[in-house]
């Protein structure tokens, strides 16, 4: 693939105190989070939330205990974390799978609260040749060094794509001839119903709530794994492999 | 299925000293594991010995600091580990899986070692339909609280058999009709390949050195799940997962 990353940091990297965030945003390293101490305020702290708009970054309001918990170092009210990854743009990445005569197959994560499952999910994705994974700007689990680890590595292989506007992307997806199709209980579709050789995205739901339901809505097709036994739950890392390779499945199957 | 069985104990249970020990064999009670500080003698001893070959249960040699770990009580150089689990017999269950007019499916785990794995592969085999997990008794990740926290509880749903003689219940299999599939990368043919829907036992290795040589001697196939990506490693959870999934996948299609 034209668009892999090389490994960079082995360790979660932050930065602590206002300016430090501001400089390290400005230098163009890539942002995992920012956590600002409820109730901040002050002209400088404006100038960081001003920053922190135009670049589509959302700050997490924490209590001050928070903050003193992941430092003892002098924070000033705002901890700024550092990517593990060079998160990319799926508009970037649709048209050069296109161009490059291959059918996209992505992964959307939306909302896969569990370091180690958002890890083994990559992991299984870039085995299986998946294209990239998206996940949500908020409300996921982030690529910390765990993540990283459980991937084996993957994460820094396979691009993953973080988006504000989860629905809006989806849509992008779907304007540009990709099917959507969400792994959901909610419906009697299996899994093994569904055409994976047309350009598709895969849905995954977040291991407590599953997919949202304005994903769930707008989608193509609602399938699910048939299951036979009484406790009826699958891990959602086991869930992504089984309907990632049944896409592969019948992907390289003989004409 | 017949031959569930209930949640019995919540933690692991551990017998302390020779003749607690003896008298928990003796009472019915599973035993997981027996340690035996190296170089133990002593009339007492040699009756336990006896006793332990009798119930084919082999003793595990460990240096006394080993034993001092785990409690600090006193052991006088010998602890029983109790089960977490009643273990079964795969010789008891495959009859009754063809009086019950099904198509056996059966997993065999050759030392799967990481607790977590054996839970979530026992999480999966449930949901699908599993009949049984075979275990060996040596080598294998014991059937611990977190391998049974992480199987969702499926420890308690879907039998496990643990056999000493690994070769020989194989063997077993065999005489009985079952096919034997070996998921490993050490083929050019594909999951894909293999006709599921006759009686069927799938073996999985272990995570360091795959399954051992003498399975894969005798076994009708060898079947390796395709990958397109750079790492080239599926956890043996996801592996399983999917391999079961394609046996589940051919077994309810349409006619």
């Amino acid at each position: 693939m034209s668009f892999n990353q090389s490994p960079r940091r082995e360790s979660n990297q932050m930065v602590f105190g206002i300016r430090a965030v501001m400089e390290a945003i400005r230098s163009g390293k890539e942002i995992e989070a920012v956590y600002v101490q409820r109730g901040l305020g002050g002209g400088l702290y404006l100038e960081l939330k001003k920053l922190l708009a135009e670049r589509q970054i959302t700050p997490q309001q924490v209590p001050i205990e928070k903050l003193n918990r992941i430092t003892v170092k002098n924070h000033q009210g705002v901890i700024g974390v550092i990517s593990q990854i060079v998160y990319q743009k799926i508009d970037d990445l649709i048209p050069i799978i296109f161009e490059e005569g291959r059918v996209p197959l992505i992964l959307v994560l939306d909302g896969v609260t569990d370091v180690r499952n958002m890890g083994a999910i990559a992991r299984t994705a870039e085995c299986a040749g998946v294209d990239a994974i998206i996940i949500p700007a908020k409300g996921s689990a982030q690529i910390t060094p765990d993540a990283i680890k459980t991937s084996a590595g993957a994460l820094y292989k396979i691009p993953v794509c973080r988006h504000e506007n989860f629905v809006q992307i989806v849509k992008f997806l779907q304007d540009s001839g990709l099917q959507l199709v969400c792994c959901t209980e909610k419906t009697e579709n299996s899994i093994y119903d569904v055409d994976y050789t047309v350009p598709t995205a895969i849905i995954m739901g977040s291991e407590e709530s599953g997919i949202r339901p304005e994903l769930i809505r707008v989608s193509e097709h609602l399938a699910k794994i048939p299951m036979f036994g009484e406790i009826e739950s699958l891990n959602v890392s086991v869930s992504s492999a089984v309907i990632i390779y049944e896409a592969i499945r019948q992907r390289n199957r003989p004409l």
